[in-house]
């Protein structure tokens, strides 16, 4: 164990108190950055995923691309207002599982608990995705060789995650704000460029004509109505993150609620504007985005077809805009976007693991999750994650128009019924509030969250039916699976409760005598030591017990036993099997035949070691009994540990290789 | 557990208490086959390995044949006269380990101890690779696949060594009298038709000419010589397996020593007139043997190389005696040489755990082993011995001609140590005795043993110099590492031992008060149990402790522990890191420091639970604080178990699937 915690503490890091999660409060411009990089990362592939899925329908699908890019931020900008009334309603932080659970129950909560952890999973399998793709525009070497280097993302994120989340703001600040400035440089410019100069930009795709997968260049009808549905439903992958705000209001600094309400509002505006902004320029400079998986090809000018995808819209953009003048610029722009979009998998990390504390607090998940004191809990938590999203990138060959089909649906599942619970709670607000300003205010909020239940719910109709068969159908098996299981253990956990609850006809009669059994083996210290704790235990009785194995050793334990003189009788055990376990898991059982309403405690000496090879060749026998006497009711097991050297000079070593000058608690 | 139970005991099959082992005493005609198929054999493969090794000589080296096979016949003789001798002196069964330990001391019977353990691996691999050999006699698909075939062989020995030992007796008797009839029978027909009948029998390998490696015809002095000594060690391999016997002595019907005598003077007539018959043949009949792996090579009459190596000598004996009148002998020599080959392997699965349990003993393996109670200590020698000798097996190709190359060495260093110790073992007799009649009879028995030390002293200095480079060094490598692993663990033992001994020093006082503390985390039936217990234990003073980790939730177990109404005092103790096990354990360790003299008894209520998911689901804090606790002197952890419904259901069912009509012994 000691030299476990040991190499745990290297890897991972020291602990935090909860003083010390409380000096983390975050000043506004902090808050930024840590709650936005994952909303603002999706503006990097949502753009992608709007062109690559209306290329389905050929060149007629590009007429509609800035009209869906201002669909979505529609949906963007009523979602942020919608939870601009959570964070002023919960300044406790308010997720949408706690909103949910507090307004509609446990079942709505435990659906909106799964399709958040299925989602956590996805964020990171797309972000990360998403950033090997555009990493691929300043490393080519990449190319090929997506899903190994996503995984090694991945894992390095888990490492990160495993030493600790002490890096958080100013970790976050710089990246994000070098993403925002250069994003909206680049939007700025390049619009600057072609409406105000008039220079005729044209993106690298620009001469390329696209092909539908079935050939048909013209689409009508519901073919085109499908694909733009499905369009919209991908771009909606633009408003993964932005609840993260909502759960986070208690690390704002006061007045919270206000804070936190302005950084989601200004999270909009910036996201907002750079989705519009993004698929304007690409509508200018005509970007043209295929993906060779789903069967839609280029025809260059000369009538050649090409099947291989161009590199990301926003590697297109940087190119275009500052490729000609200032080639520095592309780097900044896109180096800025991997980065952000590997924060954003980084958020995930830390998400995943709150949700799962959250879900054991409630009895959802096994207990010890609920625990944020030793970082053991949350390693679960983060491994699971990191090998759950490795998972899927290997599966789905880091395709993120593949992952982008089980995408989003978890998010407004969460979305639309954490809007349903605040209608809930505005209205049950309004029962009991008489203050004519409050029911107004109240009132104006219940209409927002009416209009972002409405919308979210509409969406997340469109999502399901337009990518059901896409993939959708395995983002919502994974959230059934992920709910039964935890109804599961909930039930679990109830019954039990219900059964060791104390009521009117429990017993509660003491039990009339205490008879103590030692177990002897050898007569030594650790023997003399359990006999000694047994004495000043003062049971009702006391006997040694030994299992007769050879004669010559018994006899030798016999006269060793009688010389020391310890004052209590040892009763001899014959086994007919030459093995001790057997024979005296009988005696103590048949003692407690004979005195039912007495209490039988066994004292087993055990070796404390130092090395786990000195493990295998102690306290076999110990381990073996106190196994099979934990069966038996009304039996009490009481471990007298023995301290051998190996085990005090391995403690010394362990406290030795903790950092000197840093309090060590207790022994580990 | 009890579902491990419940398994373990299907496949493993119902324990043997010693009365029943009682019952196994053998009468000699069972004796015979059970004790010396391992011995016989061996007379399978010893002639092809005499062969393939004097094939390095080329034509020369067969001129040889017979008179090796008649010089390890003789050593044979010795041998089985000098155990004679040990059978009468060790009724209780004088192994070769415990002649040396009673007459050489430690590290000469730890030698013997090492020598064995690698050899038994040894006998597995060789003996099954050898079986293998011959089923290509009748089989021929087996070719290409020997290391496939040997290892879905061992497999099976040792599934059926886990399900017990009971079929002995009657399971050996059968294939050994006809492996021994055949044989004779074949030997004797083949002698009779070309000595008697004057028939020209020749082998299917008469008309080949075997060419040495190097391609010289004729080698001569020192190279020769050494090809013969090569030869002769190889064909020593006869003699594995005549120790058998004297370690058996016990299972022997009485006159014990008697009865074991006159068996192994069988054994040692049967053993040498079948090699000797054998090579004498092979001899009359020319059978030519090579390994491809040598180098060796046929030349048919037509001048063409021929690099595959024939059938083995028994196969092709077999062939040129029965196959030209009753082919359906053929089928029964090769069978039942297939037979008594995996017998042979058998045996080793028998005495590997006993020697083991032996050493584990005299503590030099680990305790655990030693117990012959349940199978739990046989099973692990078990799956020890067939996990290495798969390992051979797939390292040297299931190739008979490598692996021997290893083996021997061991044989005869115990061989050679154990005939020694009988020497001085006569010698301190003599000391003592004084009828005339008894002295002539030991100093007789003298004679014998320092004739047969000398011998296998001098067979295992030729073994050693004729395949130290063709792999003796690998099983000497595995003895010495063997024999270090040994001594450390013994003085690990011993060091413990001493450490842990009472003395005149000893710290006899008992602790003066003993403070007993009760880990609270709820209020129900296992806290109101432990409770009680604690109470019933009249501890000086008894203090309930609940670590705060929500607010909400301790002021909740506050006030039920107060509606309660224990008796008992409760400590809320604040948790910085929100996490049980450090305040808890820092608690604890405070109260030590406080009052050094008195025992910190510390009652925690655990789950028993009948799933092993449950497992995960409860306890989890428990262990953990249990498992800390330990490092700490002076504190006695008492586990107070409460039986869940479904720990006693998954008990109910474990009984209901034992066998009916059984006395199920114990909870297990």
């Amino acid at each position: 164990m000691n030299i476990y915690s040991a190499l745990k503490r290297v890897i991972v890091g020291r602990r935090l108190s909860n003083e010390q999660m409380g000096e983390t409060l975050l000043p506004k411009r902090l808050a930024l950055p840590v709650f936005a990089s994952d909303a603002l990362s999706s503006v990097a592939y949502a753009p992608d995923e709007i062109l690559i899925t209306l290329s389905l329908a050929g060149m007629t699908g590009y007429m509609f691309s800035w009209q869906i890019g201002v669909a979505v931020a529609v949906v963007v900008g009523v979602v942020v207002l919608s939870y601009r009334q959570t964070v002023h309603a919960y300044p406790t932080g308010g997720g949408d599982y706690e909103v949910a659970s507090a307004n509609l129950g446990n079942r709505s909560s435990l659906i909106v608990g799964s399709a958040l952890l299925v989602d956590y999973v996805l964020t990171v399998a797309v972000s990360v995705s998403a950033g090997v793709l555009n990493a691929r525009v300043i490393v080519p070497s990449v190319v090929g060789h997506e899903v190994a280097v996503a995984i090694v993302v991945i894992v390095l994120l888990a490492l990160m995650n495993l030493r600790g989340v002490r890096e958080s703001g100013a970790f976050f600040a710089f990246p994000t704000y070098i993403f925002m400035a250069s994003m909206f440089l680049m939007v700025g410019i390049g619009l600057f460029r072609i409406l105000v100069l008039d220079q005729p930009l044209a993106s690298e795709t620009a001469n390329l004509t696209v092909m539908a997968p079935d050939g048909s260049l013209e689409p009508v009808g519901w073919v085109l109505i499908a694909v733009m549905a499905r369009a919209f439903s991908s771009g909606c992958a633009a408003l993964t993150g932005v609840e993260a705000i909502s759960n986070g209001v208690p690390s704002f600094r006061p007045p919270k609620s206000r804070n936190a309400a302005s950084v989601l509002g200004m999270l909009g505006v910036i996201a907002i504007s750079l989705l519009v902004g993004i698929m304007v320029l690409a509508h200018l400079t005509q970007v043209r985005l295929i993906d060779e998986l789903t069967g839609a090809h280029y025809i260059d000018p000369d009538g050649n077809a090409i099947h291989s995808s161009a590199v990301t819209v926003t590697g297109q953009l940087a190119r275009v805009v500052f490729g000609d003048w200032f080639v520095p610029g592309v780097f900044i722009v896109v180096i800025s976007t991997v980065v952000i979009l590997f924060l954003a998998a980084n958020t995930a990390f830390n998400g995943f693991p709150s949700l799962a504390s959250i879900l054991a607090r409630d009895a959802y998940l096994p207990r010890q999750l609920h625990s944020r004191g030793d970082r053991l809990a949350y390693s679960n938590g983060i491994v699971t994650l990191a090998i759950t999203a490795i998972a899927l990138i290997w599966v789905f060959d880091a395709s993120v128009t593949s992952l982008i089909q089980l995408y989003v649906v978890g998010v407004f599942i969460s979305f639309t019924l954490g809007q349903i619970g605040m209608i809930r709670h505005w209205s049950r607000a309004l029962t009991t509030q008489t203050d004519r300003r409050v029911r107004r205010r109240m009132h104006r909020s219940r209409i927002i969250n009416t209009i972002g239940a409405g919308l979210t719910g509409l969406v997340l109709v469109v999502v399901l039916i337009s990518k059901f068969t896409h993939g959708a159908w395995l983002a919502l098996v994974s959230m059934a699976v992920m709910y039964l299981m935890m109804t599961f253990i909930r039930r679990h956990y109830e019954a039990v409760k219900e059964e060791v609850e104390l009521d009117e006809d429990s017993d509660r009669a003491l039990p009339s005598r205490v008879r103590g059994v030692v177990l002897v083996q050898h007569v030594n210290l650790p023997t003399a030591k359990a006999v000694a704790f047994a004495r000043a235990s003062r049971n009702t009785s006391l006997v040694g017990v030994l299992v007769a194995l050879e004669e010559e050793e018994t006899a030798q334990v016999v006269k060793d036993w009688n010389t020391e003189d310890f004052g209590v009788q040892l009763k001899v055990i014959a086994s007919p099997y030459r093995e001790i376990t057997t024979p005296f898991i009988r005696f103590v059982s048949e003692m407690r035949t004979e005195n039912p309403r007495d209490v039988v405690a066994v004292y087993i000496p055990e070796f404390v070691v130092g090395h786990w090879w000195e493990q295998v060749l102690h306290n076999q026998t110990a381990l073996l009994i106190r196994t099979r006497l934990h069966f038996m009711p009304g039996v009490m097991v009481i471990s007298v540990p023995y301290q051998l050297r190996s085990s005090k000079l391995a403690r010394e070593r362990a406290r030795a290789a903790s950092r000197p000058g840093r309090r060590t608690p207790g022994a580990r």
